[in-house]
């Protein structure tokens, strides 16, 4: 087994999986020297987008996603980070990291990546097809993060539908705005797209397809957005002028746009942190992923991920607590 | 019963809803008159948005919708506009209008507002909950529009999901991904949040719950991104000096992301033109949705709708043909 360690703040180091990024191993070695984290590097096979995760995952041993959720599992390491196939992560983190005991499905929660104050989305992937317990979990899930790693007090909880009224949405939507109505969260009730992008509030809980399907839209409509703009700006000789003066304010925008900078999305709901870097990581992008990792680990998300959800009575109920009622 | 005409083109008129648009009716007139078409004005009580819709419709007859719907459904008036209630919108359409034989579903499709090639969303809408055959209907009829109105040669049509591979998403996406590459449409496959916003192929098929989302997602965000880089320019005096060599052009480029450019979208499915207006109208806005919904009839955007469904043999069995079946 390959493993290498970056010296680092002292610690229990980060799993860092050497594979995946688009970048190559050599830009995620990098990025764990420039993050001035104690990381533990973990070569071996790469599982590729276009192969079933579960399936790789049982059989490739020998993958570097597999070897480094492993250690993270047995405890060698503190925490998860991985630029590789999502879906390869994913399964990897449920075999080996495990989730928190009642919790139903991890989640993929990630801060959006728009000028303006932060806003957690989730789900972004993890879960195509959920139930209402999911989304009030993840409600609960999203809002400890943002206690823990941002520092934002009584986060405000959007659930994302197609309407302000309760009834808008899905059947399951509705079930569940009824279910976080009567919880303990600062619940804002359903939010909408545009809420998303005007940041109304601190978390937006959504199933995996729409949280994806939204995320990609929003960096796609910065991209074209910006494309445009920078377009108009050098179709006539006085706007080519106009443009070379806010150059540099434009590059400090373009910097806030920039998905690196924030190192990438956490995986709510499993035992340790695991953060899912960009495919398109720098070394920087992987620096800011393993800082985010072990800031998970020193605010102890995870815990006061668990707390929360036990305070809120939503975990799902432990098989002999169900045997208890039955008998 | 208050109607007035507002003379224009000749042919059976457009019958517009005078209610409903944040500029109040009298900015709806005006739009009529703005138009160049022969128009139908009903006034009336108001459907609001936070009336139920059904309910609505079928108790108050003297609804302004109502009385225009009714007028489409008996051919007085030959489309319907309306920058009113949706939900009442669509009621009305289906209990007056009604379908064409065959639809399970009208979907509402609306150009993408992003500068670019133009892409059409459907359904962006009029139903949270589908299955896998509306998802293929509304493919058909999205392609069946681009082709009329605005005069693409086989439209290239993606299905939205969460990955370009055939089984990635939700269960029904994945069954009707299936359905549509064996069909007779020019099928790109699955696409992107990031591929609508630039516009890889003419037409995105998805559900209601997602289309919605994400068409006041892409809004939202572009208006964001707008902001902060009007910020940015702002900011510093160099940059402000910039901003106003640059004007001109930006002005040009925030009209293409104005929704009342387009005039708003259309729901397809239904047996006579059906457009539903932005609530936040100008009379410019109405005008375009009239001249919509002149041009889908000039353009007979109807009848071309029910012979690609019918040639693609994607059409609803009639209860007769199934009653053969089981004799």
């Amino acid at each position: 087994m390959t493993t290498t360690t970056i010296r680092g703040s002292a610690g229990t180091p980060v799993a860092l999986d050497l594979q995946g990024a688009d970048a190559g191993p050599d830009a995620v070695a990098e990025g764990a020297r420039l993050s001035g984290v104690e990381v533990s590097l973990f070569d071996g096979v790469e599982i590729r987008n276009d192969e079933d995760p579960a399936f790789a995952v049982r059989s490739k041993g020998d993958a570097s996603i597999v070897k480094a959720a492993k250690a993270v599992g047995t405890g060698e390491a503190s925490a998860l980070v991985s630029a590789g196939s999502t879906g390869a992560l994913l399964a990897a983190s449920l075999f080996h990291v495990k989730r928190i005991r009642g919790v139903h499905r991890p989640a993929i929660a990630v801060l959006v990546p728009l000028p303006g104050k932060p806003v957690l989305l989730l789900d972004a992937g993890a879960n195509v097809d959920v139930r209402p317990e999911h989304l009030v979990q993840f409600a609960y899930m999203g809002a400890a993060f943002m206690e823990a790693v941002q520092g934002v007090k009584a986060p405000k909880v959007g659930l994302l539908s197609v309407g302000e009224e309760a009834k808008k949405g899905t059947e399951d939507v509705v079930t569940a705005h009824a279910q976080l109505a009567a919880g303990t969260l600062d619940f804002a009730g359903n939010v909408e797209g545009n809420d998303l992008a005007a940041a109304t509030v601190d978390v937006v809980v959504t199933d995996g397809f729409t949280g994806n399907v939204a995320l990609k839209l929003m960096e796609g409509t910065a991209r074209t957005v910006a494309g445009a703009v920078r377009d108009a700006i050098r179709s006539g000789p006085v706007s080519t002028i106009g443009g070379l003066l806010i150059r540099g304010k434009l590059g400090r925008l373009r910097a806030q746009l920039d998905p690196n900078a924030t190192g990438g999305a956490i995986l709510l709901g499993a035992r340790r942190p695991v953060i899912v870097a960009h495919g398109k990581s720098t070394p920087e992008g992987i620096a800011n992923a393993v800082r985010m990792a072990r800031r998970a680990v020193d605010e102890e998300v995870v815990e006061r991920t668990e707390k929360a959800l036990g305070d809120a009575g939503v975990l799902r109920s432990a098989p002999a607590a169900s045997f208890a009622t039955k008998s």
